[in-house]
């Protein structure tokens, strides 16, 4: 694409999996001339430059952000506020910054009211990622045809929240608007419910058990490889949603066991078919 | 290899997907001189046929067994034992009969009271499949270092045990023993369970919910994609031990609701360690 590029200076705090990814396609794509990598350790930001993720990298918010047009914050939720304010201290004014956190209404609701009013903060959420993590595992085509969920609200720039969409949409992804809790409620169920469902799938079963296993659990399971303190924080930050959505599961799940305890194959034959069915229409909706 | 074939002839009741990948993969690899397929219905022995699985169909389970060293019973759990004794009932008496069945302890009690003494039955259960179903998805390679638990009883004759092991082990099968009680409950653990907790998750999401999918829950219900009718029959023919394995779930799934309601964070640290901890081991144990 020889397309200018949509931001002079990109800057991601956190160049992880995810971070680097965007780095990634963003360098690829052209859509930042110049990638900044800000992070905690040297050694990570060198892994992220090597691979291509990032330009320049360094271990100062400050600097990092000092010619930033777009701030992207990639760490862990619950830092995810932090590093925002430390960033919008030392960018110029008129940055545009976003995240990348799995929950957004703490996030979103505690960015509106302590940013400044020079910043322009809208939250995002891409709806990708791997039990893998670090920059080692960075992917340019992570986000391709994946959905970016954003999520704007009354304090959010108009401009601004166009500029962001153009710019996951350049990375390939579908991008999806909803308010910071309809994505906390949507996303419960989705993904931190079923990833809360895999772990204790995994962790219940027993250590003989464990030899016996093949295909079906281990893709079950999958996600339950994911990093532990990573996902601590997201079911932290997304509580009452998760309750709700693991107590409709939680129903569900008694329901079926009475019916085979009960021999009510009717009961049973009904929940498999529901779950096939919705399997097969988001299998469909996927391609 | 240049081997000489196992077996003169094999017949293979139900060519479907496991069927059908046996029957490719004794044909390719020269275990049977002549692979024989008995069928309900001529559309689908033409597909097995068509994809190499087998040399002749017939829809005649007598035509079929008549001149068989070795009959594999691959249908659905709750037919097994009434084609395994119609099958008996014309081959030629030292005829080797297994079957293919996810539960055995019913099945293998069941065959070993009214099978004949001229016949020799040993169950097994390869621990391979997909949510796929039918003859057009056979693989050569379904079995290849993919498990088979061959389950013998103070019955079974220790030569047609060992026959069946060697032939599952020229297939690429890694062969495990174990008594039909040991299997059902373990496979209660790793394969019939998780596939309830796959269908209760994709079942309790909303439809407004399902919009919003991405790799985590397509791969956490992945199996719920299964055949709806094989499934009730495996679950219905396992109650017990799967009863206890979805009781153990259930309690874990209590313990962790209960700790994030009441911010319990280092249970729910434990409960996605211990998760993360055994699904380590069991991917490691795979490669």
């Amino acid at each position: 694409m020889a397309t200018a590029a949509q931001f002079d200076t990109l800057a991601i705090i956190g160049a992880g999996l995810i971070g680097g990814s965007i780095g990634l396609a963003a360098r690829k794509r052209g859509i930042a001339r110049r990638v900044v990598g800000i992070g905690r350790r040297q050694s990570s930001l060198r892994v992220a430059r090597n691979r291509g993720a990032i330009d320049t990298g360094t271990t100062s918010v400050e600097r990092g952000v000092a010619d930033a047009e777009l701030i992207i914050v990639c760490t862990p939720v619950e830092t995810i506020v932090d590093l925002a304010l430390q960033a919008a201290s030392h960018c110029r004014p008129g940055t545009l910054i976003t995240d990348a956190g799995s929950s957004k209404e703490s996030i979103v609701t505690a960015l509106d009211h302590r940013l400044p009013d020079t910043i322009r903060y809208v939250g995002s959420h891409p709806m990708a990622g791997s039990e893998a993590s670090g920059p080692a595992h960075a992917q340019e085509d992570l986000l391709e045809n994946r959905m970016v969920i954003v999520t704007p609200t009354r304090k959010s720039d108009t401009e601004a929240r166009q500029q962001l969409e153009r710019f996951w949409s350049a990375l390939g992804a579908r991008v999806v608007e909803m308010s910071p809790t309809g994505h906390d409620h949507h996303v419960a169920a989705v993904s931190h419910v079923p990833h809360l469902v895999a772990a204790v799938l995994a962790a219940a079963t027993s250590a003989s058990d464990l030899n016996y296993v093949a295909s079906g659990w281990l893709d079950t399971t999958r996600v339950a490889a994911g990093d532990v303190e990573l996902w601590e924080q997201i079911v932290r930050s997304n509580r009452p949603h998760v309750l709700k959505s693991l107590e409709r599961f939680g129903r569900l799940l008694a329901r079926l066991q009475d019916a085979i305890a009960k021999d009510d194959d009717s009961t049973l034959h009904k929940v498999l078919e529901e779950a096939k069915r919705k399997r097969d229409t988001a299998m469909q909706r996927q391609s």
